[in-house]
């Protein structure tokens, strides 16, 4: 069996997932592989074994954890290190220790970048199209809440898309 | 608030999430809307308080109900009541029982047609390329097997694609 690629992620509310595809119909061409999201784990191979390892580690953690709350001001982009805009998630407490536990055993430690908790609304387009939509997109102002009460497991198919493996609910058990 | 309008659903293994895919990316116009999938209850709205209520009745199903091994062995169409071409899943008590039981309180009926538990691969075509792509297709022979281990709730975005809610374990608890 080859390795298969998993991720980690927040899928907040119905109604910030709605705003955010607004924007990533028109700036995202990965738009329909995922929902709008906020990734707590960049992707990482795993074999059935070590997948099941981690499926244990996200348990105790989740129960770790009680559900918080977070809120989105503003947009804001990578650039120059890479050409993506993203609802700017403000730091909490609770989003830097998920995705901190995240990089130790029995998780692999992948993390390329700090960790930066944001929802990506354009990526991929070339260096003038992003000038563009970001000098639009930064002069909207933003003051979405939410309630972070869960995080998922995926995988992802050959074709690029991911599906959703496994729910854990924070704060339970 | 408006009600959500949410489904339930199996994802089957990747290997066949994937199979089922190169023929859906080029039959089937609402591929990319959510993975491949077995309909457990077709969309139904439900408002906060439903919704809590159908997650605890899909808990206490899902604790009822232990893995189960499923199969594949052919493509049918629902033609002609509608031009859709699909991996038909063989019968099985417990997929019969899981799609009674979530047509039964507090899960509302709407239940439309039989439950047969099946694949899209194909949908939306003219009636000729549906002829044609099912001409095609039904010549297969298909030999897949796969362990349901859980099944997933879903809402839907307003551009229509498909979000997890909660994952739902059988056997557990």
């Amino acid at each position: 069996m080859t390795p298969v690629t998993y991720g980690i992620a927040i899928f907040p509310s119905k109604e910030i997932q709605d705003e955010a595809n607004s924007y990533r119909k028109r700036y995202d061409p990965r738009y329909s592989l995922i929902p709008p999201h906020i990734t707590l784990k960049e992707s990482f191979e795993a074999t059935q074994e070590e997948i099941k390892e981690i499926e244990k580690a996200c348990s105790e953690l989740a129960k770790k954890v009680k559900p918080f709350d977070i809120h989105i001001g503003r947009v804001s982009s990578f650039s120059p290190t890479t050409e993506t805009i993203y609802l700017r998630v403000d730091d909490h407490d609770q989003l830097t220790y998920l995705n901190e536990k995240m990089h130790e055993e029995p998780f692999p430690d992948n993390r390329e970048f700090k960790f930066v908790p944001h929802i990506t609304i354009s990526q991929e387009l070339s260096e003038d199209e992003h000038s563009d939509v970001y000098g639009s997109l930064k002069m909207l102002s933003f003051d979405l809440y939410d309630t972070v009460d869960r995080f998922q497991l995926l995988y992802q198919l050959e074709d690029g898309s991911w599906t959703v493996h496994e729910t854990f609910k924070l704060g339970e058990g």
